[in-house]
This record gives structure tokens, C-alpha cells and sequence, in this order.
């Protein structure tokens, strides 16, 4: 298999030194816009020069990277940039023949009269609607496959196949203690996207009423998660698995929630108060800035912060039902250390933990076990080889009854 | 009596707007840097063009404000600027042989060490310095009086002298209910200076340790503000009569609690944490932008809230003592209603609650009643005049024993 792999930051530096651990890929193409950091990230896994080449190219240009695709001969197309290149590098997958593989769906836009009640164009919907053209063209588009969306999604469908004969609710919970030392506060990923994220109206699924949005933050409940992490404040959060989940799992509910802390909470909050999420430029003495990028410029750089950081980071689906007539309740998760992510990858635990679980689909979809065409997230596929990989990598996930 | 106003913002404009309604004055001069805020001041108060004029001038340039101050033959140089040109000013109306008026003393500088404990520069202590100067020009400078620093002086003195035998602790505590139509945030007063205000180390006098240093935000209480505003959280904030009051009044211990809610003290927390009160310029898209001057960009300008504002604010001195033998306990505070005010003077109830007041202690000068030289605060005076041209002025004051 010869992938395209467009992003060389954080997570794409991860994904190079997961892959190159692995036999199943014949060439990775690891293209950026800048070009030394797709250098820096193919240097770091030297073979002999063989497996791994790197390349320039700029993500929003569709027509240079479907040329790109057919020059490196690509079979499939594994796009680890900012959402904002989703749509370009979609199409331009589907226009050279390639397969597609993402970890975050294209964007929504809120309702433009009723945001926190209706559902405007929701994350994917670009892309589903795309859907008919994929399956004539016999590629198989995977969306929505990192960590969460993702893993989470393989974890939802594993518990409708083996552990439920109902499911009342499936709520997709993400949590963390990780700190850095010598800072009072530095998120462990871009403040910017957290921004965009946390301050989009959340959306929420129910069988009965489909897809509908809440205010920022709403339905707070305290999450106990494993290993020694321990109560953190979750709220809803707008995510890819709530608009994936129900389409091919049967369920009553489907939820994200994301375990920002009660801190993390307030700090978003004062922000939007004081109108500094905003990405409209302000005047400032002869000058004019976004204050989303002034917030942004006040933090340390989170792809920098893994030598100074410590804990544990979970990502995980707890399911809700009835299994022979009785009542139960499990979390599934995957839990990563940064101290062990960092000494065998040295990549920080929340990137190295998105970068796996691509790498994961990709060694399925080379062996043929995951095979299929049109727009599909991990839930559309079976889940058990998908979990056997994550154990064979080292990096075993975990079922709590509860 | 000429006066010369230097500074026509929101404090300067009521200033003129008040001082229009004595008699007192035989001409007032309404100087700014900006020569169009000064006529403005003026037309506004429009009473044949004989009492009133406006001037240019630059508040940092002391040798100009000496000249201003010779040719207009002032008797008194009232200073309505930022505490940043208390020294100029200062050092000008000596030179020029005038008496000097301010509300905010000069500035203060942390303890290079020991920032949280003990006090380095004080405010006021540049002005003090020059006490013996002025002692021996036989002119006065009446230093810190607005209304918090000076009519919270006033009672202070007010309460030694009629209230008490002994006394405990004077504790000024300032307090508010003030909202903004449309706004979810939107302080009545400069946030610029209430950060530097609030994340300066809050200073306190005890009788057998002297000055001394505490966190910001030390020592929170709820404080029942009377006249409907009800309990309000205050903390401990630096400010001018904890090193005034104990130079003149005789108490074991002098604090300054401001009122400023939790909401405003989660949000100045928030703001120090993410490093955005900052006023080190960082690199932001190309430029360089103070992150505390993009904060107050993004924030509406308090001097254009008074239509849009509703509530009262609240100025007042808590003493805690003996009398006759019994513990006695009072409030003597200030009231200012912002719909009163803005009927009355066209403006808003922070502005003009701190601009009666130097009116008041000018009229008292005019008259004789308050006289001396050196560098003295409020304090250092019989109160019970400036209290009886306060009710004289239709702005009650008024005491509450508790």
C-alpha cells in the first residue's frame, strides 16, 4: 500500500513513527506546506530512504494534490491537517482514484435563526453528501477516524455486536489530568480549535427526535474516569460521533461529552464575556488584530509542551442498556501516559493517541479486512480486528462494568 | 479663586459641570491634551464666557503646565489626569507657587522580593517626599481626593472625632449593583486601570507592624451594601487610604476592600492566568499588540455607558470600635444613584460620585475653612464642614450603625 499522508504537525509527525514501526505500507509520502517539517518528520524515522519520502504541498489546492496522488501512485490519501482542508483534499482523492481517510469531518455552520435549538449544516454533511459519487467510484472514504471520532466509534459498535441486545444511550466521554510543568495554564492542544469547538452549539441525537443543538456547555455531569484520572466536569461538546453513531448503530441517544474541567469551562466562558474568542479584528493602537489570536499568542505552543507534561489522557464510549433482560452499564477506553508516549515515541500522549488509530485502519484496509466504497465512518465496519491491532501496538484499551 | 482643571474625561467634565452650579470660583481653566474634550467640557456649561475657558496643554510637560498656570494666574491646580502624570503636575504647581488638588496619589512599585509581603515603593510616597518643599512654600497639596481616596477619608476622621474612643479597625468598602443594557460585560471604569489596580499587591496598615504587603484578592468577605445594592464579595486591593488614613487617625488596623463581585475577580483571574493583562507586547499575524490594550479594545468604553447604565454605586468607611466604654460598630458611606446622576449632570455614577468631591474641598479652601501648607490628605482636616457642603450640594451622605 503507498498512502499521501497531507500534515506534517503534531499528529502527522505520530502518524510517520507509528507506521514505521509496521510492514504494511510499501511508501508514505509525507507532504506539508512546509516542507522541513515534512523533512524533520521523515528524518526521524530513517530506513534507508526506501519507505519514506516527504513532499510540499498546499492542502486547499485540490488540483496539485489529486496530481500528487497519481504521481506518488497513492492508494489512499490520510489527511491529518486543520478541518478547514477537509472538502479540498476529499475531492481531490476522490477526482485521482484514491482512497480517503480522515480524523475530523468537514465543518458545520449553526442554525441561523434558532442555533442552540436546530441543527444548521452539521460536521460531515458536506461530505455525506458526496456519498453516491464515492460509491460509484468503488473508494472507500473513512471519516471521522482518530481517536474520538474514531476509536470511540469502533468502541459504540463493539458494544451493540457483543455486550448489548439494547442500547439506551451511548455517550462518548473524553477526560484527562494531564499539567505542565511551569505553566498555570496550558492546554495540551490548539486553544484555537478548542475555541471553535467548545463555543459551536453541541449537537445531540435522539431516536425519536434526530439530530438537535443545546447552548454551549449544557447538561454538565461529573465523569469518572479509569487509571487513576479520576472525576473531571464534563459537558456537551459539538463531535463527529454524535452525526456517525446513529447511522449505523441502534440506539436511543447518542451524546459527547468532553471533560474540559470546571476551570477549563469558566476560562471559555470569561473569554466569549469579554468577546476575546472572537475572530473579527479589533483596533489596537494603529493596528488591527483577531483577539482569538492574541489568546492564542498569550499560550504556549501545546505541540511543544510534551518534555514539561504529565498524566494521563482517555478517550472512551460508555454505553447504557439491557443485555438477556438485565440492566448494565460499561465504559470502553483507551488511556495513554504521556511519560510512556513520549519515552517510546516522543510524541505527547493526546497527538500520539489521535495518530494510532489511522495507522490502525489503514493496516485493515491493506490486509482487506476492512474493504467497502462510499463515505463510512469506523462504526460501518467490524470492530473486533480493529480492537486486536490497538492490543498487538502496545496500547491496550480497557472495559469497565459499571 | 482661578483654578486650573487639567484633564477633561468623564471626572473632568463633571468637574465642570458641578463647579458651574458655586459660586466659588472666580474662573475656572479646563485644560486637556486634546483641545477639543476641553471645549466640549466648557460649552457645556456655557454661562456667558466669563467664568469658564478651555486651554491645550500636555499633562507630562511640567514646564508648560507652570507657564499655563502663571499666565492664567491660578490659584490651584486641580489634577483630573491618570495617575501617570501625578508627578508633573505636581512638581509644576509648586514651581508655579499654586496650590495642588488630586484624586489618585503617585504610583506605586512592587518589593522586588518579596512582593506579597512587604510594600517597595508606596503610593504617595514621591509626593511625601517633597512634604518639607511645600511646607516651606506655604502652599498646600491636598493629595488623594476624589471619593475613595477622600471622602472615605473624610469619614474616617469624621468617625475619630465624633463616634468612637477607640477604634479597632477603619476598613473602606466599595460597592455597586451597576448593570449595561446589552452588555453581558461591561465595567464602569477603565479595566486598563482596574487590573493594574487589582493585580498590584493590595496593601494594608497595622498599628504594630506598619505597611504591609498581601496576595491580590486576600481575604474575601461579603460586605451589605445598604440603599437596595444589597451583598456584594469584596477583597483586598491596593489603594491610597491605607497610607493616608493612619498618617492623621488613630486606629489598630486600615484595609481597602473593594467590591468587586466574583464574577469580576474570576474574570481578572482569568485574564492574569492566560497572561492576557500583560502590557509586554507579543507577536500576533505580523504585528505587535499589548494583550491588556486588545482587552480593553474588545470592551465597550465606559464614559458612553451612563444612558445604558442602571443601579447605584456606593463609597463608604467601616469603623469597628469603643464608645463609652461600649463596642460600637458603623458604616458611613455615599450613595449615587446612576438615573440620578444622569438626569441631573449628564453623568454616570462612577464619574460624578468622584467628582463632587474635589469640588467640595476647593469651595472649603476658597473659603478659608480648610487651610494650611504641605502635603496633606483629607484626613488631616475638620470633616464635619466638608460632610454639611456635601448634604449642601443635594448628594446626602449617610451612616449606618451596625
Amino acid at each position: 500500500m503507498r498512502v499521501l499522508l497531507v500534515g506534517a504537525g503534531g499528529v502527522g509527525t505520530a502518524i510517520t513513527r507509528i507506521a514505521a514501526r509496521r510492514s504494511f505500507l510499501d511508501h508514505l509520502v509525507v507532504a506539508d506546506y512546509d516542507l522541513s517539517r515534512a523533512e524533520a518528520a521523515v528524518a526521524g524515522v530513517d530506513d534507508g530512504g526506501t519507505r519514506f519520502s516527504a513532499a510540499r504541498i498546499d492542502a486547499s489546492d485540490q488540483a496539485a494534490v489529486t496530481a500528487l496522488l497519481v504521481r506518488e501512485r497513492c492508494d489512499v490519501l490520510l489527511n491529518a491537517t486543520d478541518p478547514r482542508f477537509v472538502m479540498p483534499l476529499f475531492e481531490a482523492a476522490l477526482a485521482a482514484g484514491a482512497h480517503y481517510l480522515d480524523m475530523a469531518m468537514s465543518l458545520s455552520r449553526p442554525h441561523p435563526e434558532r442555533p442552540y435549538e436546530e441543527c444548521g449544516v452539521k460536521l460531515g454533511d458536506a461530505q455525506f453528501e458526496r456519498a453516491a459519487e464515492w460509491e460509484k467510484s468503488g473508494r472507500l472514504a473513512l471519516v471521522g477516524l482518530g481517536v474520538e471520532p474514531g476509536l470511540s466509534d469502533v468502541f459504540a459498535r463493539y458494544a451493540a455486536e457483543e455486550l448489548f441486545d439494547e442500547i439506551e444511550e451511548i455517550g462518548v466521554r473524553d477526560g484527562a489530568n494531564l499539567t505542565v510543568e511551569g505553566h498555570d495554564f496550558a492546554p495540551s492542544f490548539s486553544i484555537w480549535t478548542t475555541i471553535e469547538e467548545c463555543l459551536n452549539p453541541p449537537v445531540i441525537w435522539e431516536k425519536d427526535r434526530g439530530w438537535f443543538t443545546t447552548a454551549p456547555f449544557s447538561e454538565p455531569e461529573v465523569f469518572d474516569f479509569p487509571e487513576g484520572i479520576g472525576p473531571v466536569e464534563c459537558v456537551n461538546v459539538e463531535h463527529e460521533e454524535v452525526l456517525l453513531i446513529p447511522r449505523w448503530v441502534d440506539a436511543k441517544r447518542v451524546t459527547f461529552k468532553y471533560g474540559l474541567g470546571d476551570e477549563f469551562i469558566e476560562t471559555l466562558k470569561t473569554l466569549h464575556k469579554l468577546g476575546l474568542d472572537s475572530t473579527e479584528e479589533v483596533a489596537v493602537g494603529g493596528t488591527r488584530v483577531s483577539p482569538r489570536d492574541v489568546v492564542a499568542a498569550c499560550l504556549p505552543d501545546p505541540a511543544t509542551l510534551g518534555e514539561r507534561m504529565h498524566g494521563k489522557t482517555c478517550a472512551g464510549t460508555w454505553v447504557k442498556g439491557t443485555k438477556d433482560g438485565e440492566p448494565r452499564e460499561v465504559y470502553l477506553y483507551h488511556v495513554v501516559d504521556n511519560q510512556w508516549s513520549m519515552r517510546e515515541y516522543g510524541s505527547q500522549a493526546v497527538v500520539w493517541q489521535t495518530a494510532i488509530n489511522p495507522v490502525i485502519a489503514l493496516e485493515l484496509m491493506a490486509r482487506g479486512t476492512w474493504t467497502g466504497s462510499g463515505v463510512l465512518g469506523a462504526e460501518a465496519f467490524p470492530p473486533q480486528p480493529f480492537l486486536d491491532l490497538l492490543n498487538a501496538y502496545g496500547s491496550p484499551w480497557g472495559m469497565r462494568d459499571q
